[in-house]
Protein backbone atom coordinates (compact mmCIF):
# COMPACT_ATOMS: atom_id res chain seq x y z
CA UNK A 1 0.00 0.00 0.00
CA UNK A 2 0.88 3.55 -0.61
CA UNK A 3 1.30 5.56 2.33
CA UNK A 4 -1.78 7.61 1.35
CA UNK A 5 -3.55 4.57 0.93
CA UNK A 6 -2.38 2.98 4.12
CA UNK A 7 -3.07 6.00 6.29
CA UNK A 8 -6.69 5.96 4.96
CA UNK A 9 -7.03 2.56 5.60
CA UNK A 10 -5.55 2.98 9.11
CA UNK A 11 -8.43 5.35 9.73
CA UNK A 12 -11.21 3.30 7.98
CA UNK A 13 -10.13 0.38 10.29
CA UNK A 14 -9.90 2.56 13.40
CA UNK A 15 -13.22 3.72 12.69
CA UNK A 16 -14.97 0.05 12.26
CA UNK A 17 -13.11 -1.44 15.52
CA UNK A 18 -14.22 2.00 17.33
CA UNK A 19 -17.79 1.39 16.61
CA UNK A 20 -18.16 -2.10 17.23
CA UNK A 21 -16.18 -1.98 20.74
CA UNK A 22 -14.80 0.97 22.38
CA UNK A 23 -12.18 3.51 21.90
CA UNK A 24 -10.82 2.44 25.17
CA UNK A 25 -10.60 -1.64 24.11
CA UNK A 26 -9.23 -0.78 20.66
CA UNK A 27 -5.62 -0.51 20.68
CA UNK A 28 -2.89 0.89 17.98
CA UNK A 29 -1.97 -3.23 17.71
CA UNK A 30 -5.40 -3.92 17.13
CA UNK A 31 -5.80 -1.66 14.23
CA UNK A 32 -2.26 -2.56 12.49
CA UNK A 33 -3.79 -6.47 12.84
CA UNK A 34 -6.84 -5.61 11.01
CA UNK A 35 -5.10 -4.69 8.02
CA UNK A 36 -2.11 -6.51 8.09
CA UNK A 37 0.77 -3.75 8.30
CA UNK A 38 3.28 -4.69 11.51
CA UNK A 39 2.66 -1.99 14.70
CA UNK A 40 6.09 -0.11 13.57
CA UNK A 41 4.34 0.68 10.02
CA UNK A 42 1.33 2.20 11.96
CA UNK A 43 3.42 4.07 13.93
CA UNK A 44 5.32 5.46 11.24
CA UNK A 45 2.23 6.87 10.20
CA UNK A 46 0.05 7.59 13.51
CA UNK A 47 2.52 8.48 16.91
CA UNK A 48 -0.32 7.40 19.13
CA UNK A 49 -4.00 5.74 19.30
CA UNK A 50 -4.71 9.85 19.96
CA UNK A 51 -3.56 10.84 16.92
CA UNK A 52 -5.75 7.98 14.87
CA UNK A 53 -8.84 9.15 16.96
CA UNK A 54 -8.25 12.82 15.57
CA UNK A 55 -7.78 11.29 12.11
CA UNK A 56 -10.92 9.84 12.04
CA UNK A 57 -12.67 13.13 13.52
CA UNK A 58 -11.40 15.13 10.84
CA UNK A 59 -12.38 12.40 8.15
CA UNK A 60 -15.84 12.58 10.46
CA UNK A 61 -15.99 16.70 9.23
CA UNK A 62 -15.18 16.26 6.08
CA UNK A 63 -17.95 13.68 5.47
CA UNK A 64 -20.14 16.45 7.34
CA UNK A 65 -19.15 19.31 5.19
CA UNK A 66 -21.68 19.84 2.99
CA UNK A 67 -24.81 18.16 4.74
CA UNK A 68 -26.10 21.25 6.24
CA UNK A 69 -24.98 23.75 3.05
CA UNK A 70 -27.59 25.09 0.34
CA UNK A 71 -28.06 23.48 -2.49
CA UNK A 72 -26.46 25.57 -5.40
CA UNK A 73 -28.62 28.27 -6.96
CA UNK A 74 -31.85 27.40 -5.90
CA UNK A 75 -33.73 28.26 -3.03
CA UNK A 76 -34.51 24.64 -0.22
CA UNK A 77 -37.03 22.88 -0.80
CA UNK A 78 -39.35 20.68 2.04
CA UNK A 79 -37.04 16.97 -0.12
CA UNK A 80 -33.94 19.11 0.93
CA UNK A 81 -35.14 19.69 4.36
CA UNK A 82 -35.86 15.87 4.69
CA UNK A 83 -32.90 14.70 2.47
CA UNK A 84 -30.71 16.73 4.98
CA UNK A 85 -31.72 15.01 8.17
CA UNK A 86 -31.70 11.77 6.68
CA UNK A 87 -28.16 12.29 6.05
CA UNK A 88 -27.52 13.79 9.36
CA UNK A 89 -28.54 10.18 10.47
CA UNK A 90 -26.72 8.51 8.41
CA UNK A 91 -23.61 10.06 9.29
CA UNK A 92 -24.41 9.98 12.89
CA UNK A 93 -24.98 6.14 12.20
CA UNK A 94 -21.68 6.17 10.49
CA UNK A 95 -19.33 7.55 13.31
CA UNK A 96 -21.60 6.57 16.07
CA UNK A 97 -18.54 5.52 18.44
CA UNK A 98 -17.97 9.63 18.39
CA UNK A 99 -21.54 10.71 19.87
CA UNK A 100 -21.16 7.45 22.30
CA UNK A 101 -18.18 8.59 23.57
CA UNK A 102 -18.68 12.53 23.02
CA UNK A 103 -17.75 14.10 26.64
CA UNK A 104 -14.85 11.45 27.69
CA UNK A 105 -13.32 12.00 24.08
CA UNK A 106 -13.39 15.52 24.10
CA UNK A 107 -12.59 15.52 28.27
CA UNK A 108 -9.54 13.58 27.40
CA UNK A 109 -8.16 15.11 24.49
CA UNK A 110 -8.33 19.16 24.87
CA UNK A 111 -6.74 19.66 21.60
CA UNK A 112 -9.84 17.45 19.87
CA UNK A 113 -11.95 19.15 21.99
CA UNK A 114 -10.92 22.66 20.59
CA UNK A 115 -11.04 21.26 17.07
CA UNK A 116 -14.84 20.19 17.98
CA UNK A 117 -15.88 23.79 19.21
CA UNK A 118 -14.34 25.48 16.47
CA UNK A 119 -16.37 22.65 14.10
CA UNK A 120 -19.14 23.75 16.43
CA UNK A 121 -19.80 27.19 15.77
CA UNK A 122 -19.26 26.87 12.58
CA UNK A 123 -22.11 24.13 11.99
CA UNK A 124 -24.38 26.14 14.21
CA UNK A 125 -23.84 29.01 11.62
CA UNK A 126 -24.65 26.79 8.47
CA UNK A 127 -27.40 25.38 10.61
CA UNK A 128 -28.87 28.66 10.85
CA UNK A 129 -28.25 30.33 7.33
CA UNK A 130 -30.11 26.97 6.43
CA UNK A 131 -33.20 27.24 8.64
CA UNK A 132 -33.72 30.91 7.82
CA UNK A 133 -33.40 30.12 3.80
CA UNK A 134 -36.23 27.54 4.62
CA UNK A 135 -38.35 30.31 6.27
CA UNK A 136 -37.63 32.32 3.43
CA UNK A 137 -38.68 29.95 1.21
CA UNK A 138 -41.77 28.87 2.88
CA UNK A 139 -41.06 25.04 4.29
CA UNK A 140 -41.15 26.04 7.96
CA UNK A 141 -43.39 28.38 8.88
CA UNK A 142 -41.80 30.80 11.86
CA UNK A 143 -40.80 34.05 10.87
CA UNK A 144 -36.67 34.28 12.18
CA UNK A 145 -37.04 35.86 16.00
CA UNK A 146 -34.62 35.96 18.71
CA UNK A 147 -35.97 32.65 20.37
CA UNK A 148 -34.95 30.94 16.60
CA UNK A 149 -31.80 30.48 17.91
CA UNK A 150 -33.26 28.74 21.32
CA UNK A 151 -35.04 26.36 19.26
CA UNK A 152 -31.78 25.51 16.77
CA UNK A 153 -29.17 25.15 20.03
CA UNK A 154 -32.25 22.42 21.12
CA UNK A 155 -32.05 20.56 17.62
CA UNK A 156 -28.38 20.50 17.61
CA UNK A 157 -28.80 18.90 21.33
CA UNK A 158 -31.56 16.33 20.18
CA UNK A 159 -29.04 15.27 17.10
CA UNK A 160 -25.60 15.46 19.12
CA UNK A 161 -26.68 13.53 22.06
CA UNK A 162 -29.14 10.74 20.71
CA UNK A 163 -26.73 8.40 20.62
CA UNK A 164 -26.05 9.21 24.12
CA UNK A 165 -29.78 8.80 24.44
CA UNK A 166 -29.56 5.43 23.32
CA UNK A 167 -27.10 4.57 25.36
CA UNK A 168 -28.71 4.70 28.14
CA UNK A 169 -32.45 4.29 27.77
CA UNK A 170 -32.63 2.34 24.33
CA UNK A 171 -30.09 0.59 21.90
CA UNK A 172 -27.59 2.24 20.24
CA UNK A 173 -26.40 -0.67 17.95
CA UNK A 174 -29.97 -1.08 16.89
CA UNK A 175 -29.86 0.97 13.25
CA UNK A 176 -33.70 1.23 13.26
CA UNK A 177 -33.70 3.37 17.28
CA UNK A 178 -30.87 5.45 15.84
CA UNK A 179 -33.18 6.31 12.86
CA UNK A 180 -36.09 7.48 14.97
CA UNK A 181 -33.99 10.28 16.02
CA UNK A 182 -35.21 11.66 12.80
CA UNK A 183 -38.82 11.75 14.19
CA UNK A 184 -37.75 13.03 17.71
CA UNK A 185 -36.49 16.11 15.31
CA UNK A 186 -39.44 16.10 13.13
CA UNK A 187 -42.09 16.42 16.46
CA UNK A 188 -39.95 19.45 17.73
CA UNK A 189 -40.14 21.14 13.90
CA UNK A 190 -43.48 20.17 13.53
CA UNK A 191 -45.41 23.77 14.68
CA UNK A 192 -42.83 25.21 12.38
CA UNK A 193 -43.35 23.17 9.08
CA UNK A 194 -45.46 23.93 6.18
CA UNK A 195 -48.15 21.46 4.96
CA UNK A 196 -45.86 20.72 1.65
CA UNK A 197 -43.33 19.63 3.84
CA UNK A 198 -46.00 16.65 5.21
CA UNK A 199 -47.74 16.61 1.41
CA UNK A 200 -44.16 15.70 0.29
CA UNK A 201 -42.91 14.00 2.99
CA UNK A 202 -45.31 11.80 5.03
CA UNK A 203 -43.27 8.82 5.38
CA UNK A 204 -40.84 11.25 7.65
CA UNK A 205 -43.18 12.52 10.02
CA UNK A 206 -43.95 11.17 12.73
CA UNK A 207 -46.95 8.77 11.90
CA UNK A 208 -45.33 6.74 9.07
CA UNK B 1 -23.72 11.62 65.03
CA UNK B 2 -26.25 9.05 64.93
CA UNK B 3 -26.36 6.25 62.04
CA UNK B 4 -28.52 8.17 60.27
CA UNK B 5 -27.29 11.77 60.42
CA UNK B 6 -23.86 10.36 59.69
CA UNK B 7 -25.55 8.61 56.42
CA UNK B 8 -26.82 11.74 55.05
CA UNK B 9 -23.70 13.84 56.21
CA UNK B 10 -21.95 11.27 53.69
CA UNK B 11 -24.48 12.01 51.17
CA UNK B 12 -24.44 15.92 51.29
CA UNK B 13 -20.51 15.87 51.80
CA UNK B 14 -20.26 13.37 48.37
CA UNK B 15 -22.54 15.29 46.36
CA UNK B 16 -20.42 18.65 47.23
CA UNK B 17 -17.02 17.09 46.55
CA UNK B 18 -18.48 15.28 43.44
CA UNK B 19 -19.88 18.61 41.73
CA UNK B 20 -16.73 20.84 42.67
CA UNK B 21 -14.33 18.18 40.86
CA UNK B 22 -15.18 15.27 38.83
CA UNK B 23 -16.68 11.54 41.12
CA UNK B 24 -13.25 9.75 39.98
CA UNK B 25 -11.28 12.23 41.63
CA UNK B 26 -12.74 12.13 45.17
CA UNK B 27 -12.15 8.78 46.99
CA UNK B 28 -13.82 7.60 50.29
CA UNK B 29 -11.02 8.69 52.66
CA UNK B 30 -11.40 12.55 51.12
CA UNK B 31 -15.46 12.47 52.30
CA UNK B 32 -14.35 11.09 55.55
CA UNK B 33 -12.07 13.36 55.99
CA UNK B 34 -14.28 16.41 54.84
CA UNK B 35 -17.45 15.43 57.48
CA UNK B 36 -14.44 14.49 60.39
CA UNK B 37 -15.03 10.63 60.93
CA UNK B 38 -12.45 7.63 60.62
CA UNK B 39 -12.77 5.88 57.21
CA UNK B 40 -13.65 3.13 59.18
CA UNK B 41 -16.64 4.39 60.21
CA UNK B 42 -17.56 5.30 56.96
CA UNK B 43 -17.00 1.64 55.75
CA UNK B 44 -19.38 1.15 58.48
CA UNK B 45 -22.10 2.98 56.43
CA UNK B 46 -21.05 2.74 52.49
CA UNK B 47 -18.77 -0.26 51.77
CA UNK B 48 -17.67 1.53 48.69
CA UNK B 49 -18.02 5.00 46.71
CA UNK B 50 -20.58 3.01 44.38
CA UNK B 51 -22.60 2.72 46.60
CA UNK B 52 -22.12 6.42 47.97
CA UNK B 53 -23.11 7.45 44.26
CA UNK B 54 -26.12 5.00 44.58
CA UNK B 55 -27.51 7.26 47.59
CA UNK B 56 -26.47 10.45 46.37
CA UNK B 57 -28.28 9.19 43.41
CA UNK B 58 -31.32 8.28 45.34
CA UNK B 59 -31.35 11.50 47.16
CA UNK B 60 -31.68 13.25 43.69
CA UNK B 61 -34.58 10.97 42.69
CA UNK B 62 -36.48 11.99 45.67
CA UNK B 63 -35.86 15.43 45.31
CA UNK B 64 -37.13 15.43 41.91
CA UNK B 65 -40.39 13.38 43.01
CA UNK B 66 -42.93 16.51 43.09
CA UNK B 67 -41.63 18.46 40.66
CA UNK B 68 -43.37 17.34 37.31
CA UNK B 69 -46.74 15.60 39.37
CA UNK B 70 -50.20 18.03 38.54
CA UNK B 71 -50.74 20.59 41.29
CA UNK B 72 -53.51 18.51 43.81
CA UNK B 73 -56.85 19.29 43.41
CA UNK B 74 -57.24 21.82 40.10
CA UNK B 75 -55.62 22.43 36.57
CA UNK B 76 -52.28 23.03 35.99
CA UNK B 77 -51.67 27.06 35.00
CA UNK B 78 -49.11 28.64 32.95
CA UNK B 79 -46.86 29.37 36.49
CA UNK B 80 -47.15 25.96 36.81
CA UNK B 81 -45.44 25.62 34.64
CA UNK B 82 -42.47 28.34 34.66
CA UNK B 83 -42.37 27.26 38.35
CA UNK B 84 -41.79 23.49 36.80
CA UNK B 85 -38.93 24.65 34.68
CA UNK B 86 -37.53 26.62 37.31
CA UNK B 87 -36.96 23.95 39.50
CA UNK B 88 -35.81 21.59 36.76
CA UNK B 89 -32.88 23.61 36.21
CA UNK B 90 -32.53 24.51 39.93
CA UNK B 91 -32.22 20.11 40.34
CA UNK B 92 -30.02 19.81 37.42
CA UNK B 93 -28.31 22.62 39.39
CA UNK B 94 -27.61 21.10 42.58
CA UNK B 95 -26.94 17.78 40.67
CA UNK B 96 -24.65 18.65 38.73
CA UNK B 97 -22.12 16.34 38.50
CA UNK B 98 -24.41 13.43 37.90
CA UNK B 99 -25.73 14.69 34.16
CA UNK B 100 -22.01 15.76 33.77
CA UNK B 101 -20.56 12.27 34.16
CA UNK B 102 -24.27 10.55 33.48
CA UNK B 103 -22.53 8.04 30.34
CA UNK B 104 -19.66 7.56 32.26
CA UNK B 105 -21.16 6.67 35.72
CA UNK B 106 -24.36 4.40 34.10
CA UNK B 107 -21.96 2.36 32.18
CA UNK B 108 -19.63 1.53 35.00
CA UNK B 109 -22.28 0.79 37.05
CA UNK B 110 -25.07 -1.23 35.50
CA UNK B 111 -27.24 -1.33 38.67
CA UNK B 112 -27.40 2.36 38.93
CA UNK B 113 -28.66 2.16 35.14
CA UNK B 114 -31.44 -0.27 36.13
CA UNK B 115 -32.37 2.06 38.30
CA UNK B 116 -32.36 5.16 36.17
CA UNK B 117 -33.77 4.01 33.14
CA UNK B 118 -37.12 2.73 35.95
CA UNK B 119 -36.45 6.72 36.99
CA UNK B 120 -36.68 7.69 33.34
CA UNK B 121 -39.82 5.33 32.42
CA UNK B 122 -41.40 6.86 35.12
CA UNK B 123 -40.49 10.32 34.60
CA UNK B 124 -41.73 10.46 31.09
CA UNK B 125 -45.28 9.19 32.17
CA UNK B 126 -45.32 12.08 34.69
CA UNK B 127 -44.46 14.33 32.33
CA UNK B 128 -46.41 13.11 29.26
CA UNK B 129 -49.73 13.74 31.96
CA UNK B 130 -48.52 16.78 33.30
CA UNK B 131 -47.81 17.79 29.50
CA UNK B 132 -51.45 16.46 28.54
CA UNK B 133 -53.04 18.48 31.57
CA UNK B 134 -51.43 21.69 30.31
CA UNK B 135 -52.68 20.65 26.93
CA UNK B 136 -56.30 20.46 28.09
CA UNK B 137 -56.29 23.16 30.33
CA UNK B 138 -55.70 25.69 27.54
CA UNK B 139 -51.72 26.78 28.68
CA UNK B 140 -49.87 24.57 25.42
CA UNK B 141 -51.98 24.89 22.67
CA UNK B 142 -51.45 21.45 20.58
CA UNK B 143 -53.94 19.19 21.00
CA UNK B 144 -52.53 15.43 22.14
CA UNK B 145 -51.22 13.91 18.53
CA UNK B 146 -49.16 11.11 18.28
CA UNK B 147 -45.77 13.00 17.84
CA UNK B 148 -46.41 14.84 21.03
CA UNK B 149 -44.07 11.52 22.53
CA UNK B 150 -41.69 12.62 20.17
CA UNK B 151 -41.45 16.19 21.27
CA UNK B 152 -41.99 14.85 24.73
CA UNK B 153 -38.87 12.97 24.27
CA UNK B 154 -36.91 16.06 22.63
CA UNK B 155 -37.35 17.82 25.35
CA UNK B 156 -36.02 15.13 28.05
CA UNK B 157 -33.33 15.04 26.23
CA UNK B 158 -32.11 18.82 25.97
CA UNK B 159 -33.18 18.87 29.82
CA UNK B 160 -30.88 15.45 30.30
CA UNK B 161 -28.38 16.53 28.22
CA UNK B 162 -27.64 20.58 28.88
CA UNK B 163 -25.13 19.94 31.30
CA UNK B 164 -23.13 17.49 29.16
CA UNK B 165 -23.72 20.36 26.38
CA UNK B 166 -22.25 23.01 28.31
CA UNK B 167 -19.20 20.71 29.36
CA UNK B 168 -18.47 20.57 25.58
CA UNK B 169 -19.51 24.14 24.22
CA UNK B 170 -19.91 26.04 27.30
CA UNK B 171 -19.41 26.40 31.20
CA UNK B 172 -21.29 23.58 33.19
CA UNK B 173 -19.69 25.67 35.91
CA UNK B 174 -21.81 29.02 35.20
CA UNK B 175 -25.47 28.91 37.00
CA UNK B 176 -26.36 31.78 34.35
CA UNK B 177 -25.11 29.38 31.42
CA UNK B 178 -27.29 26.45 33.06
CA UNK B 179 -30.13 28.28 33.80
CA UNK B 180 -30.56 29.33 30.20
CA UNK B 181 -31.54 26.13 29.14
CA UNK B 182 -34.94 26.84 30.09
CA UNK B 183 -34.63 29.28 27.61
CA UNK B 184 -33.68 26.71 24.85
CA UNK B 185 -36.49 24.15 26.13
CA UNK B 186 -38.84 27.35 26.52
CA UNK B 187 -38.23 28.26 22.69
CA UNK B 188 -38.74 24.33 21.32
CA UNK B 189 -42.31 25.21 23.17
CA UNK B 190 -43.16 28.63 21.80
CA UNK B 191 -45.57 27.12 19.24
CA UNK B 192 -46.95 25.32 21.86
CA UNK B 193 -47.51 27.80 24.40
CA UNK B 194 -50.47 29.75 24.43
CA UNK B 195 -50.75 33.94 25.40
CA UNK B 196 -51.15 33.09 28.39
CA UNK B 197 -47.94 31.82 28.93
CA UNK B 198 -46.24 34.92 27.68
CA UNK B 199 -48.99 37.12 29.46
CA UNK B 200 -47.90 35.72 32.91
CA UNK B 201 -44.19 35.01 32.24
CA UNK B 202 -42.25 37.44 30.07
CA UNK B 203 -39.57 37.22 32.05
CA UNK B 204 -39.14 33.12 31.72
CA UNK B 205 -39.52 33.79 28.06
CA UNK B 206 -37.22 33.42 25.43
CA UNK B 207 -36.96 37.32 25.56
CA UNK B 208 -35.96 38.34 29.21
Amino acid sequence: MGTRNTRDAIVEAALDLFNKDTVAAVSTNHIAREIGISPGNLYYHYRNKEEIVRAVFDRMVGDWDTVWQLPPGRAPTASDLARTLERTFELHWRYRFFQRELLALLTRDPQLRDRYRAVYRQRLEEFTVFAESLAAAGVIRSSIESWFTGLLEGLWIIGEHWMGHLEIVGDPSDPAQVRRGIQVIVAVLDPHLSDEFFADHSQEGPNP
